[in-house]
């Protein structure tokens, strides 16, 4: 039987053979640690991860949590499984050790979360969000502040949420109304009704803590219009006192339940807030309202916020890949083992039927799903080492090119993963066959759970405009005309190897990533916004069709580098899904530079009443 | 609100502007018929879809079929609903008078069958199953066969199924177990399980009638191996008496449901033929065993069932399609009525929301499924017209014309809706956002429903092998040369309009299919049948696209052919969708083709060990 969990064997290779993780332990922050301390939290959260998150993935799919009208009810298995990763210490596998953390590099520490989303993608969004909420006010918030929530975020003893949406605004940030009033003793009061909050209500933990956008009531009752009047507040579940322990109920009331297609273990809440379901016993009439702390400046919530988020989209990207990634292992599995047919050239229906691998269709859409799962993995570490760089290196330009190589690869780490590891849990389906359809096998479940990530934290549309409206043309280009120079860095390196069809791909990767850049030019001289942005989910999916052909060119090298004899299959593996990429996929961006180059307005043209 | 029903003023399109439906009345068969009746079953249908099938959809998603060991439960609805059906006769819309049927068209009578999957594609499954399995048996089997079960069948007294697939046997049909003993009247005893039976157990009718292939014990007890060795029988639930009372029950035993990710309100039933658990009381030990009879001659059962499953494949299309076409009319609902944003240049935060179908990208996604949904029922109903061709045109070329295309044309008719009528599902749960992935909204489960599709009657890599190993090269290759030939005839059409882009979509459409069938001469000469079939799924699927480009320029066509400035909204909407094909969709056909031409072998190389 195949492994059904992620290899390490790969990771290794990410890790060490192409991203050079251990030389990371030269650098003063880590310097602790070694390849065997890496290795050992590893080996800690792939044993977590399947002893505690991965028995109870179906059980939370098929017991979704309920509320009846007082309390949430999460089976057991939730609470055990997140105890357990707090336990071990994961909270704060990044943090310093002088809050508590393992003070681990980014890349490690994704890698270990890697475990958790393929394990249990549902259970681990609790400390998934746990930790971009603790890294948030980290960022932004008073020592006070870090002292009282973050310091038992990093425990487990409190987890965390974020809180943007509304009813009336997903998307559309800049129309939330929940208000925050100023009090005299400097905190605020909250009114208002967050949508789409996952973790928002539950037993888990002692203490829930949300970070919510409002808008500061000013003189005469006035809000700032728009994204600019948005501020960002700590408002807890419970108050908390200043010796750390737990006080009244804050006002968030649980107002329903959201009951999704997959994801199913994460409760999905529309809270609010200061409607009086909960009133501390210390309020006045005029002081009703969920108490909230006020984080960073005013009116710079959404800034702040996007400290989060923008971890958050790579996380997102990271749970789209493991649920790819364990579909393939699953599916790779059942095709070694289920016996169906015989190769088109066998005549006898007496011989033995052969194992379904053996099909070349059914070879497609493994090999399909290993370049879409190793490359979406590949993009994502690569992004956490970016994160590592942009933190701790002496190099003041590393730093400031890490977070450019960021900013402008966030959203193809959140949209590619979503598309393509999407696609690849439905050829994990299709090679299950009938079976594939059935809740008797995991596979459905990963597709399920899978088709949620094109569409929270920014959907799909939104990551098109982000990077085609803002992250290609700030700072005068600067991170495209950088990402550039490393994607022609990486083919300089492939045109010297010895192996004629890397060459080669080098060569298509530079026609097409050309294209590309030429495409960019011409989209922001059409003069329209209209325009520009009208197709910018097809330049999206161009742009991450080429990064991930400049991903798996990097990993073919990486294969060439470290190729070792006796572990030939391994490194066969890498370069035969990286020729699949390039032959099968890479030329899909054809057409649709084709159509971003005609500045097509089939879609803007389009007329309501046509429909 | 816009309508959620399928709109007749696209049925009336294709059925009477495109298709000319109404001329067939000329012919005898249909003489009693005029456009008033047609649209008579076409008013009775939208009105029992709506008023039976459509409000239980959810509710038999969220209920689905349980069996306590001893019988099936199935929510009330669903007979209810079926009994409506039958009672409004169109279990037999298509049948002889005689047989007390309609004698409708088989494009009129898929129109009404239309309704009814898009209303409830899992309760639609048992009266399409049923209608199926009769239309098999009128072409096989005896007159005392038809009396005994084809009339009982066309009224909805009893139901029917098809038994193919067996626990070790899916798509590989020549590795049946199931045995069919011989007896001494004549009747055969069945031993076997089947596997994957839809509508195989439930009480909805008196009576079941399974349609089972078997292989014939000869001497010695062996059996013919391979397809060659396999017989067609009838075997019902509850045998039936001379008078068309029921018998006793026969020995059909249900092991278990499967419990699918969508259509849950279709039993899916493993049934075991002859395991001892009904033994009928006038059973010997000898004569254990369900009783069954032989439809048409020994070793012939594989073409008999042919009849049904072509039958399906074009009915699984349809369903797929209509999956997708009510999910486009939820979109379309939502899109207009759900404010979120303003437009890209806009830039004053105040001005009011507007309605989502205003952002470009919403269009882009309303606008392909559109071009999907209305494209793949133009294509059902044109195989449709084919069905009515192939059995009732006077002229001998005409009905043998129908034959070929509707041979090669029926891989695509099942293919492409359950590929890309899934794509228009998963579009429209990203229309709505978060509300999509919802289980409050409804698009979510058309996607659970529609992903069934593309598994069930001859997987989409089945389909690929039977279009490039047989459909393409049978007879010389006549079904080709005449579809090429068909779809130049549009094509010259096209080059005679004025509109110009019709004409520029003419040339581009001739540009491309002459490309295929240079491809399709290249793959054949390959000399391997292994090469030839490698990659016939990406054949299936360019050659796919490459079909409904033809259909898109074919509705392009009969829209000038038609127009009507009282209802150019309408028009200018098919033309829109057909430039939306042929500028979106049409190009991806290049990479698909070169990627053939190369006779790329990435996937045949690619090693077990290598993964």
């Amino acid at each position: 039987m195949t492994s059904l969990q992620l290899p390490r064997r790969d990771l290794n290779f990410l890790l060490y053979e192409w991203l050079g993780v251990d030389a990371l332990t030269t650098r003063e922050r880590f310097a602790d640690h070694s390849r065997e301390t890496f290795d050992a939290a590893l080996d800690v959260a792939e044993k977590i991860a399947a002893d505690y998150f991965a028995p109870h993935n179906k059980k939370s799919d098929a017991n979704e949590p309920t509320f009846d009208g007082a309390q949430v009810h999460l089976i057991d298995e939730i609470k055990t499984a997140i105890d357990a990763f707090s336990a071990a210490g994961l909270m704060a596998a990044q943090h310093d050790a002088d809050l508590g953390g393992m003070q681990l590099p980014a890349t490690v520490a994704n890698a270990c979360m890697a475990y958790f989303m393929a394990a249990n993608v549902a259970t681990a969004a609790y400390p998934f969000l746990t930790i971009g909420n603790a890294n948030l006010l980290l960022a932004h918030a008073s020592p006070e502040q870090i002292n009282t929530y973050v310091r038992p975020l990093l425990t487990g003893r409190f987890l965390g949420t974020m809180c943007l949406s509304e009813p009336q605004a997903g998307s559309s940030l800049a129309d939330i109304k929940t208000r925050a009033e100023l009090q005299a003793d400097g905190s605020y009061r909250l009114f208002g009704n967050k949508m789409w909050i996952s973790g928002g209500e539950h037993d888990l933990s002692d203490n829930i803590v949300h970070l919510v956008l409002a808008k500061i009531v000013g003189a005469e009752g006035k809000m700032l219009s728009g994204v600019k009047g948005i501020s960002l507040f700590i408002v807890p579940k419970k108050l908390v006192n200043a010796d750390g322990s737990l006080g009244e109920r804050n006002d968030i009331a649980l107002a329903g339940l959201n009951h999704k297609m997959g994801y199913r273990g994460t409760t999905n809440c529309l809270l609010n807030f200061g409607e009086g379901k909960y009133k501390p016993s210390n309020s006045t009439g005029a002081g009703l309202g969920a108490i909230g702390f006020l984080v960073g400046e005013p009116h710079q919530g959404l800034r702040c916020m996007f400290t989060m988020m923008n971890e958050a989209r790579i996380g997102v990207g990271l749970g789209a890949t493991m649920l790819g990634y364990t579909g393939y292992l699953h599916a790779l599995d059942y095709a070694r083992m289920r016996p169906q047919g015989r190769s088109a050239a066998v005549k006898d229906p007496d011989s033995p039927q052969i194992a379904i691998i053996e099909h070349t269709d059914v070879r497609r859409m493994l090999l399909a799903q290993k370049s879409y799962v190793e490359g979406a993995l590949a993009l994502n570490l690569y992004c956490a080492r970016l994160i590592d760089d942009e933190k701790t290196s002496v190099d003041e330009v590393v730093r400031h090119e890490a977070t450019l190589l960021l900013d402008i690869l966030t959203p193809i780490a959140k949209s590619w993963p979503s598309q393509w590891c999407l696609e690849a849990n439905s050829l994990a389906i299709q090679v299950h066959g009938g079976y594939g359809y059935t809740r008797d096998y995991n596979v459905e479940q990963f597709y399920r759970d899978n088709r949620l990530n094109a569409i929270h934290e920014g959907t799909h549309g939104i990551q098109g405009l982000d990077l085609l409206g803002r992250k290609v043309v700030m700072q005068q280009g600067a991170a495209l005309t950088l990402l550039a120079r490393e994607i022609q860095k990486t083919i300089d390196q492939a045109l010297t190897v010895e192996r004629a069809d890397t060459r080669n791909f080098g060569l298509s990767l530079q026609t097409v990533y050309k294209r590309l850049l030429q495409v960019t030019e011409a989209l922001h001289r059409a003069g329209d916004m209209n325009k520009t942005l009208a197709n910018a989910s097809t330049y999206l999916e161009a742009f991450g069709h080429v990064v991930m052909a400049w991903i798996w060119l990097e990993q073919s090298l990486a294969a060439t580098k470290n190729y070792d004899e006796t572990d030939r299959d391994f490194y066969h593996g890498k370069w035969q899904a990286c020729k699949f990429f390039y032959l099968w996929e890479l030329p899909k961006v054809c057409a649709m530079i084709d159509l971003l180059q005609a500045l097509d307005t089939t879609t803007l043209d389009m007329q309501d009443a046509w429909f």
